[in-house]
């Protein structure tokens, strides 16, 4: 039985405290081997029927940056417009994607319809393939902040207009827009709990069946 | 700058390398405080707009245990019917949950309702809150691995119908039935790798954009 440490589980425990979604990136670039190594986590998720659907584009043409940057500006000034009164006024002043600093960019996709797995698992719950991309989303995010990086997943965006201007595949859904770069501050809470827009429940209540 | 060793980035390496998709478990019950430890996680995990829209349901009586069994076993011969010759005689031969012998089973689930977060970031891509559910999960796992302690996540189940059985709101989507224990054997591999079901890719394409 490979076990681990009561010192790496506490480690663990403090890398999950200190993860967060960040909008505010320093611009210096990432080590190339630095983004491989913690892209090396992917092969490492666990994905439904073993059907590995995760296909990661990695956005670094100016063009494509900012096709992406003005999908995210579109989607927010209409999210912005269905608030009003305080909670606009809030919303107008938060930041919400890291896409003008973040160095590297990824979007990430599920194929819905990759043969890989042959189905397994996916029958009744076909959402089961984008979930496996989620696990492996999660797994990177880990690894990153493990490695010093900072990852902000932004979701403010018509996805399949993103899927368009990338010119991916009708069956590839984007699960995830990915900014990843050297945070500009480390906090330990979420950046919504201190700018007062959501409170963390701080309690997971465990219903009895 | 909070920072981790490049030691404890090579046990993370290697817990996500431990992981597996367990459905061999011993009966041994599991110490409460234990399994409270790492369900702690779930309030650590990255959530669309803090909207934290997990809820956990832990199946205890023989009743909730028989339903979810039945559920698996119907969905579980509807998938066999899908396949033909050797698949099929591979696919019968898989043993594809650890229902019967866990101690502990969850169903988690998403309340796509939920007021908490106000909706940030979830207008154009409401699934984002399922996603914060799975990634909750994932953090679970590892914490779970961690740990000592194997899950497995059962999807051949039909999910409406769970959540009927549980008598759970319309508004809550399973996203995930875990059974969790004690590990029969602890291996590097998938069960599906080694019984020749799927391979694993190794290597993870990017494609540049």
């Amino acid at each position: 039985m490979t076990s681990f440490s009561e010192q790496f589980r506490q480690e663990l425990d403090q890398l999950m405290r200190w993860r967060r979604d960040v909008r505010h990136f320093r611009r210096d670039p990432v080590e190339g081997a630095l983004i491989d190594r913690c892209l090396a986590t992917f092969n490492l998720a666990p994905s439904v029927g073993l059907s590995e659907p995760w296909r990661v584009v990695r956005i670094t043409t100016p063009a494509a940056r900012a096709a992406a940057l003005a999908n995210f500006e579109a989607a927010n000034t209409q999210a912005l417009s269905g608030y009003s009164g305080e909670k606009a006024k809030l919303y107008a002043s938060l930041k919400l994607s890291g896409m003008r600093d973040a160095p590297v960019q990824l979007a990430v996709f599920c194929d819905e319809e990759t043969d890989k797995g042959a189905g397994l698992g996916a029958g009744t719950m076909p959402e089961m393939r984008r979930y496996s991309v989620v696990a492996a989303i999660t797994q990177f995010w880990l690894a990153a902040r493990a490695a010093g990086l900072g990852v902000g997943w932004v979701s403010i965006l018509d996805p399949v207009q993103i899927s368009r201007d990338l010119d991916m595949p009708d069956s590839w859904a984007l699960v995830a827009y990915l900014c990843i770069g050297y945070a500009a501050h480390d906090m330990q809470s979420p950046e919504l709990e201190r700018l007062g827009w959501e409170d963390r429940r701080g309690h997971l209540p465990v219903i009895d069946r």
